[in-house]
């Protein structure tokens, strides 16, 4: 098809450590199908209502490869959530504004389900007042919980460094006689994704003795039953717990109870919560390690898989607007488990919108707090066999 | 000379990413010289006391070198001070018997500051007695605070770490156009040498802007000044702060000032006390980032110059026992800066035990809490130069 207009690039939410791998992927593509120019707004929507974009041809095309390793959102990212045109239509007029100015034909939007949320009204918009522009969402997240897609870039990156950080933990745990309780507080509000990754500990012997998730309620007297069971058995233990676990009443399970010396919520999270209650009622002492905003950016611990196929979203996403397609977020197919092979494709932005997956109960062994294989079958491709450790000597001298 | 019998190891102090290296070095080298049994005693002198031994004859070669790969302190390791011999020679004469039973003549203890306290009071004890056994200690903490030895191996490693990963969380918080006061607490009681390694970060634009070290006085008003000033300026901060910065009456600023729910003291550390001040002081929100057990254990990310190094130490180690040499800490001379290069000598004990090697003030520039030219000639070549981050792109977008 022919060319009708300029691109307008975004990126939204918290940044992954292949954000810019996308990026880099389209960019690169929209110059070499012939685009004239490629904007990138700075801020994400911000950016777009404010009139602040950036025309990438000011960057060479070594520059540009840089993008690939760099961590956080490059062009920087935003937490914004448009209204519906219907009650509020102020910001979308300003949308249309820059988007006229620039001559923007093909609009690209990078981030999780808020995002792919912003990129469906603004899809519904133009095409309401017939300004002819492709509209495609790129996915992102760490939490790996939007629906319609295998897996969303940044994941298994994500999931890579967990995986690291959890071994090397537990192997340091391992390094004194009587240990410590160590609590590992891992990312993810709604879904569980991500601090079930730390189950790939196991592959090398260090995994964690237990795993709180999400996706199933938090007894307190279980945990602390659970966790003197280990204790006594081996001296020590190293429990993973997603940020975002909740009890029977679905209230999270945070240090929002509880206050700091000037009387405010909110200090420290529930690892550094959970430690407390371990230490009163089993009087243990241990340390609450929060992986904090390393989850997101370590970059120098990338999955190759999860760049590659990072790059190759923001490429397809380019040459499927080219083609005439809007109102689709790009996704990602698995075809087979035997042998890891993803195709790419699209799904309706109405439908991820806003959308949360869940990790499925099948592949939660509820009773030990553990992973089934099934959840092994579909995460060690997307992490990749990088850095294995091999513990053989370990187990031998430590576990004896 | 003669080979006169057994070789004994072990492990002592906090572990780091190369530790298990310096053992692989002495334990490879000790077979090839001859040596008919090489032991490793579980978890220190605790098990040198205990007679709980590990014979390294049942490991094969492969999973010997598998030692390299592995986080943490492999042979387990205690934190335990001996008493002087003259008051209590109970332990020592513990120790004696199990050498005399596996017929040691020849040990290796591979720790920090207060390790050397111990090999040197070991040494001490069996020339006394006249029992003839070659000591030495083996350099190893992520402090870097041993006295007369360029650096200690392991820092190399941990400084890369906290580089990378200062790197990563300063430019995960350029990505919002208003950020967050982001406080990195990084490990050192005594000496800021690993804090001070986060000003490497500043090579690829990304350095933290303000810098605070044990070896300079902690004044709480001037830290709010600064952060203040720089907030208004960037609307952002990244703060490095070492867990052991003091008042001027000597104490520490920590979090011992605070109790949790349970009216424990010691919850959370000095990022979160100071982040609780600022927030506080000027309504500012932000993060508290804490990077914990990975300093010491993020062998996923090993300076390869270190872990040489490392290794290169425990091949000494038992090259000079086996000639000799008794009542040293190996140690690392710097020949020549210009072109990096390091000689292998040894260091008396006594000097060693219990010292303590702080930043020197030349290497700190004082009035911008930040490091001199000094400093980064003298730790660039240690970090080495893996994992390089070109941010030009980044510069020329975020920081207009």
């Amino acid at each position: 098809m022919e060319i009708i207009g300029n691109v307008l690039y975004g990126q939204s939410g918290g940044p992954t450590s292949v954000i810019n791998s996308s990026a880099f992927g389209l960019i690169e593509e929209a110059y070499k199908l012939g685009i004239k120019k490629v904007y990138a707004a700075r801020y994400g929507i911000d950016g777009i209502i404010n009139d602040d974009l950036i025309d990438l041809s000011i960057f060479s095309e070594n520059e540009l490869k840089e993008l690939k390793t760099i961590p956080g959102a490059s062009f920087g990212s935003v937490r914004y959530k448009l209204p519906e045109y219907e009650k509020d239509c102020s910001p979308f007029e300003e949308i249309l504004k820059t988007f006229k100015k620039y001559n923007i034909r093909y609009f690209f939007y990078n981030g999780g389900n808020d995002s792919m949320d912003t990129c469906y009204k603004i899809d519904r918009f133009l095409k309401t007042i017939n300004y002819q522009c492709y509209v495609i969402g790129i996915p992102k997240t760490i939490d790996n919980d939007l629906v319609e897609i295998d897996h969303t870039p940044g994941y298994g990156s994500a999931a890579k460094y967990v995986k690291d950080t959890v071994e090397e933990i537990v192997s340091d745990n391992l390094s004194y006689r009587n240990a410590k309780v160590n609590i590992i507080e891992i990312m993810g509000r709604s879904a569980g994704w991500l601090a079930a990754s730390s189950a790939l500990a196991h592959l090398s012997g260090l995994g964690p003795d237990l795993i709180y998730l999400p996706e199933t309620t938090f007894y307190i007297d279980d945990f602390i039953k659970n966790v003197k069971n280990i204790y006594d058995k081996n001296k020590r233990i190293n429990i993973v717990v997603s940020e975002g676990i909740k009890d029977k009443n679905n209230n999270f399970i945070s240090a929002s109870q509880k206050q700091d010396i000037f009387g405010h919520n909110n200090l420290g999270g529930v690892g550094q919560y959970l430690l407390g209650y371990v230490e009163e009622k089993l009087h243990l002492s241990g340390r609450a390690i929060e992986l904090s905003i390393p989850q997101r950016a370590a970059i120098h611990d990338i999955s190759k898989v999860d760049q590659k196929e990072a790059i190759l979203c923001g490429r397809y996403a380019i040459r499927k607007a080219i083609n005439g397609t809007s109102g689709v977020m790009i996704s990602m197919k698995r075809s087979s488990n035997d042998r890891y092979k993803i195709s790419y494709v699209t799904s309706s932005l109405e439908k991820v919108a806003n959308g949360v997956k869940l990790v499925p109960s099948f592949m939660i062994d509820e009773k030990n707090h553990q992973m089934t294989k099934e959840f092994f079958t579909y995460i060690c491709p997307i992490v990749g066999a990088e850095n294995k450790v091999h513990l053989k000597i370990n187990s031998k001298i430590l576990k004896k």
